[in-house]
């Protein structure tokens, strides 16, 4: 916790100063870290475990199904569904270009892809299974697991951290680039039209970009203090101060209404917006943030310059295989 | 419902018969009907809506949530899991080869599966739609959708029975061909083991042919009375009796306890079994078929055989497109 704490503390200095905005594209690989480099194998595997109903408690709930890689990679739903029909009180992140977010969770809570997969499996009101000993128990019972194991990792290899490092390898491939925004940085000036380079400036002069910046456009900083100006009546009709954001993690009071800075890739296929998502179209989410971060009112046309030039930024989804699920035969275990 | 009744009464005489088995291989086609011929683009066009969990009130609940195309074509559970965790009372049939269903649902009360594939959408504990015309209106907000549905049945044509036809085009590919029993069919005699190859002599000789027999071991009837020998003992513990089957819809007392012939293709993926999913292995469900059905106790060398060609009957599935559904741009509408 202390290093997410001195990364607080210096990136959000950082955030708070408007930097020139450089307009970059997407990479269209995401660097892997030293102990889990990308191997097609690995991405497989980890495919196949996203997409498994049996990582839940019920055999109900997979990473996709609420983070769903069939759509904008996650529920358009203000909360997601888990076991038992529980609902949680934040809404899903994209899983698409996950790799390039700096931290994980809303609250940022966990500093890797391999950390933030092994979260949800064990949560209660997500996928619920008691244990990670209890899913590798499972995983050791369907032979198609224990072979993809180990052609990856080697014998007798099902474990917590190999089965994370998989799932975040096959995130790792989950990057959509050549969005229309993309081939505008890339050099072909028709790729956005009028009005989506009216909002592409118009972000940069308002200043959402101190934030909102970069490839993925969620940084320079990591974490930002959400809502910043203090809004009664807002507060009233969307309560986003009730969840205090990174202090719920390390109880201090420097970290309350802290949040991870999402990115804004794909923005237009994942409504409803904000951390509680309380706000259902992308025009109340722009509305809403140049008023309580900026202290903005945007003119009708401001707004659907700026919603105009996000709709910009929906990347190509990459091309993958229809996962099959290995077997397990002749049996069940999805009933706790 | 003059015409199910007219079926069940010559079907339920047909099946009563013990006819010869012959061993045929499933084919690898399924006939379309006359008003609904399968395409290509159509096939897609029902790919995405199958695997869109739009198609439910809450957003979370696709076809494919109980019907799994990444595994056996169910769930592998007792009983299925609705919007808001609501449970039903029936375990759901896999889709796998549903094309040669000649009814469809456990008590057959759907004839077709462009029938079939109308009903969970509105059931309220399965997919919780308030109606067809809600799910149409939904749709219609949906751009590709309606470029899609314009492809395959022109202009402004998103109706439920488009959506429908659609949706039973892609599942007449859900074919799993190619078993090692379909090869032992087709003249490769090492296909199946000794084990195996006992074990098809033995199910013809107790007679599980005169109900399961036929390229999807699902006829030559269509309906059957299960249990057909009273067992208190085993209806204390499995409650098989509790449901009516087809007189839950016909409310007529010689319906009591008439099912649809399941499949048994692909039978070692789809634990745990029977209608209400109270046998959990092939082991159970196989002993607990010969006693209530034959009144015969199975040796432990009868069972493992017919457990081992059971085991031999699943196939291989079909290469599909990974879905990517058309997107929402912007707004959301999964909650009620």
């Amino acid at each position: 916790m202390f290093k997410i704490r001195a990364l607080v503390t210096a990136l959000t200095l950082v955030s708070s100063i408007t930097v020139a905005s450089a307009w970059d594209a997407l990479p269209t690989e995401a660097p892997a870290p030293a102990d889990n480099p990308t191997t097609a194998a690995k991405v497989d595997l980890g495919q196949l475990l996203y997409h498994d109903p049996r990582l839940s408690s019920t055999g109900t709930v997979s990473c996709a199904s609420c983070h769903n890689t069939f759509l904008g990679g996650e529920d358009n739903r203000p909360n997601s569904v888990g076991v038992d029909g529980q609902k949680g009180g934040r809404s899903a992140p994209t899983v698409w270009n996950a790799a390039f977010n700096k931290v994980q969770f809303w609250d940022g809570r966990a500093a890797s892809l391999e950390e933030q997969a092994a979260g949800p499996v064990t949560n209660p009101i997500e996928m619920g299974m008691a244990s990670w000993d209890d899913v590798v128990t499972r995983l050791k019972t369907i032979d198609g697991y224990v072979a993809a194991f180990e052609n990856v990792f080697g014998k007798d290899s099902i474990s917590k951290e190999n089965a994370t490092k998989a799932i975040a390898a096959y995130e790792r491939t989950l990057i959509t680039p050549n969005s229309p925004y993309d081939r505008y940085a890339n050099g072909d000036k028709n790729a956005l039209n009028a009005q989506q380079i009216r909002g592409l400036e118009k972000v940069s002069e308002l200043g959402c970009t101190s934030c909102h910046s970069g490839p993925a456009f969620n940084g320079p900083g990591v974490f930002q203090k959400f809502p910043v100006i203090p809004n009664g009546s807002l507060e009233a009709s969307h309560h986003l101060s009730k969840d205090k954001g990174l202090a719920e993690v390390t109880k201090k009071a420097d970290d309350e209404h802290l949040w991870k800075v999402p990115t804004l890739r794909n923005v237009a296929l994942t409504a409803p917006y904000l951390h509680n998502g309380s706000a259902k179209t992308l025009e109340e989410a722009v509305k809403l943030m140049a008023k309580l971060q900026l202290g903005k009112d945007l003119s009708k046309d401001e707004l659907a310059d700026i919603v105009a030039f996000l709709n910009g930024l929906t990347g190509e989804f990459p091309k993958q295989k229809f996962p099959s699920l290995p077997a397990t035969p002749g049996t069940t275990f999805t009933e706790k």
